[in-house]
């Protein structure tokens, strides 16, 4: 089944000597306190419970899978009792608000215990991690009285959360949906419907489950202007917190899936559940705006956790399979063959991998930080620069680390030839578990729309000459250096072609509007790989000044080196399929196809 | 679960339109008076078989699985029933020798109702599939009483094959294999060793089952030049050619895989197993070449079946399901939505999968009719040309459109979103299935490998050149047609392009071997589509001419453009990384991984 062992060297590595977490933090008056050493400190125990508790369910839980009989839902063996622990810990109140009862730790922190948590499990990390979503929704725009109900039992873990979106006929256009909520004497709502694929839906590792569930008020507008957000919890509490009366919000089945087998996916009906209104009638879409982009940010997690997984086998699998010799000449020669490691295409495939995970992590425990600034700075400006970098670069998290996911679990899998396939060795359910994370909360697809669309030419690309700006200013910085030109003339060089294409595109979609989602997918890989070019360039630049302190360093460099050889390049072709438009996707009628 | 209808249109455009099958086989004289209406009624009937009796077990054979107790394998219900109207309908023998109970028809044909069979339902296909391999082997290198004793039953589909390679210590790496033969007295051998990821090692599906095996003779060299060939039998046939004694060779257990549930793959335990030597000795791996040539072939035919039967599903998914408005302005305002095919982006996943299948369907068309020529045309260098054109082109057939087929599957899930992810659409088991087709019959590194280093290198270009020669015949036909510029140029490009990167990594290889592997699997991509390139274009050619008489040629020559617009450039990109050479990977050293 594998192992996994946390990447503490290099998230420290990220969070000290490239972003020095530290410093920013001490301008946040909540986190002026944190330094170093309670960072590592509180990373290394999360290491601990992710490699020792969580990890090993995962494969079990996945031949498991969950039960359902007649409404009632069990998780896998262990898994009840790994969220005691969990909960006993006070892992999930790392990063709520003390006045709610959390531990008041930065977005930082919360993220990187996520990253191996996701390595461990990302089917058993969705049952607290959905919590979050809820929590935030609610703690943004609940009244006093719903926070003091809910908040505090959703920070301790004794409650679980979930969101409620999707219907049978409507995903990503929520403006079909149907549910309706009635208004009730004592003023909450009785609320009918049917919701699918709700994660964390129903299950047995938490007391009570909080429902955020969108529905329509009688009279509403139609379309996404007439939606509004309740909170439906399954067991109404008491007056004192504890667990009161059954709300008839209850799950109809569970859905077989590719992956995620022991994550519970419910169809979950509503028969006149009692809910109460969170935030303002008919705005209940932007109050779910706050789940969801915290839930994307959560995605784009996963994604790193299981690239980073599944590099870790399969370099052990590399170095211990003997499998042919070196082109080149043996290298092991004193065995029967050499260790497949030797082979170009190999080191390929882990590099790959590699590179993807280092990137990623470098990138969001980036934006993480941007979003402690963006909660907590004390200056409005600062707030403001981060709250557009977080918005713009949302989408890049979410698609570009999870497409990457994809492409590394199945590398995964190729560099253990015909045993990646077989159940056993653990490596194709990364795979099947990857899927997921390219279509849930909004397809790739969508997150591309929402990238050049929305984040990008609606404000005439204000928001992205915010990061700009950040990669024109490191070029300036370090071009002048000649040991740093392999990596910032590439960097320069993607920049510009970013900024040319989106003018090209702009410039298109004033005419056809289809010309926006016909380049969208390679337009985001495209700012993907500038994104990551430049958070290579960072860490290329630490480890070239370093290299001599020891072999940490040479392998960033290296892997630095591989980044631009071989992953940016693809960009080649993306830029090509950008630019070639819609004319040959409008070609097609709909009836030839 | 979907629906399947066989692509019949486009499999007569593709023979009679663009290859003209019946003018070639006019030339061979075992074929000479099939004409086209034979071709016609064949892939008719076969098409209605594999659409109804095969496609209806894909998915309940997915959920069942087979079952293994004490040896005994039992395939998933209706499995062992559609076979015997298989054997029943005479289809095994199709393109079988007439000398040993075959219907004598071209390989042509059987590669058309593969494909049929392999959208139906691939892990059920691999049951009969596997003794084409079997077949071939004997009938190429087995003595005259090997042949008459297997030839008919493998034939008539009573007997099916295996091929018997993989140990747990070797995949790849045959010359490591263990499996010992010792000579008895009556001339036969007793087989000792075991086999692992045996396809079809064990079922219930017919009365005896015809092991190819590897193993070694006493004091055999070692490596790859030690191995024989070996033809052992689930059962001892008798002289009468009945069903005799059981001999030791058992299926020890089923592996549990991430797709292809319905067909079993076996650990095979050969306990002094009695086997009949195939071919000389110590020449079995090339005896058995006969097969895996033929299996990478198939597996090819596998990706171009998922690609196909995922396209359809897709589609008509895409034409159904409502969801949000054309960018460009509401398509279909009497409805709630738009159908998601108004969606560019949406289409450019369908038309990739449309492209890729179709254009895989023309190039295994071609080849299938070049292995005609090959085996059966009467000027030796005719006969040579074709087996070199099919050597140089096998790893293409098998990587590229197995990589293309997986990209293409995945393209069917994300089309139907959340529902693509669980089981009771159909949509993900293609994925599982497709991904095995990269791994099996060589990974497709190793295929990449085998074209660069074995292929195109080895023999300076030769092979290369002759498939250069076909195309550049085709663009100095064509260049001069203003209509045919938009093909033949990007054609031309790409053939230019292959020349030139082709002779810059053979010039590197000459300094470090490793420079092969380094850029074989991009390099592969950049070849497949100049393969693609071609077949477009030709296509392209004749549906220009018919466009007017009806839509089948619009939508071809719409295809043919997307397929140039926004396929093809992906060659930009492994180009660079083609050429990115091996440094990169060599920087890293083993420990630092």
């Amino acid at each position: 089944m594998g192992s996994y062992v946390p990447p503490l060297r290099d998230m420290q590595f990220i969070m000290h000597e490239m972003l020095d977490v530290e410093s920013t933090l001490k301008t946040l008056p909540a986190y002026a306190d944190i330094d170093a050493d309670t960072i590592n400190a509180v990373i290394e125990e999360a290491g601990k419970f992710a490699s020792e508790v969580v990890f090993p369910l995962n494969q079990s839980g996945d031949q498991e899978g969950c039960h359902w009989h007649d409404g009632v839902v069990t998780t896998p063996k262990g898994f009840k009792e790994a969220y005691k622990q969990y909960v006993e810990a006070g892992w999930p109140s790392l990063s709520c608000d003390p006045a709610y009862g959390g531990q008041g730790l930065p977005i930082s922190l919360n993220n990187a215990l996520y990253e191996m948590l996701n390595s461990a499990s990302i089917a058993w990390t969705m049952y607290p991690g959905l919590s979050h979503g809820a929590y935030d929704a609610l703690h943004a725009h609940g009244t006093e009285e719903l926070k003091n109900t809910y908040l505090p039992k959703l920070a301790s873990g004794e409650w679980t959360g979930t969101m409620c979106l999707t219907e049978p006929h409507c995903g990503t256009d929520l403006g079909l949906l149907r549910t309706k909520a009635e208004p009730q004497a004592n003023g909450s709502y009785a609320i009918t419907g049917t919701k699918i694929f709700i994660s964390s839906g129903e299950h047995d590792m938490a007391e009570n489950i909080i429902h955020l569930v969108l529905a329509r008020l009688p009279g509403a507008p139609s379309g996404t202007k007439g939606i509004s957000l309740f909170v439906v919890p399954k067991f109404i509490p008491t007056s004192e917190g504890a667990i009161g009366e059954r709300n008839p919000v209850s799950c109809g089945s569970l859905e077989h899936k590719m992956g995620i087998h022991s994550n519970s996916t419910c169809v979950i009906n509503l028969d006149g559940a009692l809910g109460w209104l969170v935030g303002e009638p008919n705005k209940g879409l932007q109050a779910m705006f706050v789940m969801m982009n915290a839930a994307r940010l959560g995605v784009g997690m996963q994604g790193l956790g299981l690239t980073e997984i599944s590099y870790q086998n399969a370099r052990n699998y590399a170095k211990e399979r003997l499998q042919m010799r070196s082109l080149s000449g043996a290298k092991a020669p004193e065995k029967e063959a050499d260790p497949i490691l030797v082979h170009p295409d190999v080191r390929r495939m882990l590099l790959t991998q590699r590179a993807y995970a280092e990137g990623a992590r470098a990138f969001t425990y980036w934006i993480a930080l941007e979003i402690d600034k963006e909660l907590s700075h004390p200056d409005e400006s600062v707030r403001q620069d981060a709250a557009d970098l977080v918005a713009l670069l949302t989408p890049i998290v979410k698609a570009f680390i999870t497409d990457n996911a994809f492409e590394c679990t199945n590398h995964g899998v190729q560099v253990y030839g015909g045993h990646g396939f077989i159940a056993e060795w653990g490596m194709e359910q990364y795979v099947r578990d990857a899927r997921i994370t390219q279509i849930y909360e909004g397809t790739n697809g969508v997150q591309a729309l929402d990238l050049l669309g929305r984040k990008i030419l609606s404000d005439m690309g204000a928001k992205l000459k915010k990061f700009g700006e950040i990669v024109r200013q490191f070029v300036e910085d370090n071009g002048v250096d000649p040991k740093m030109q392999e990596f910032v003339n590439p960097l320069g060089d993607i920049a510009v072609k970013v900024e040319k294409l989106t003018m090209e595109i702009g410039m298109k979609a004033m005419t056809n509007q289809d010309e926006v989602g016909a380049a969208s997918v390679p337009y985001q890989r495209v700012v993907g790989h500038m994104v990551f070019s430049y958070f290579w360039a960072r860490m290329a630049k630490i480890a070239l000044n370093k290299q001599d302190q020891d072999d940490f360093y040479k392998a960033k460099l290296a892997t630095a080196r591989f980044y631009f050889a071989k992953l940016l390049p693809e960009t080649a072709g993306y830029i090509r399929q950008a630019r070639a438009g819609n004319a040959s996707l409008a070609e097609m009628q709909d009836a030839w196809f």
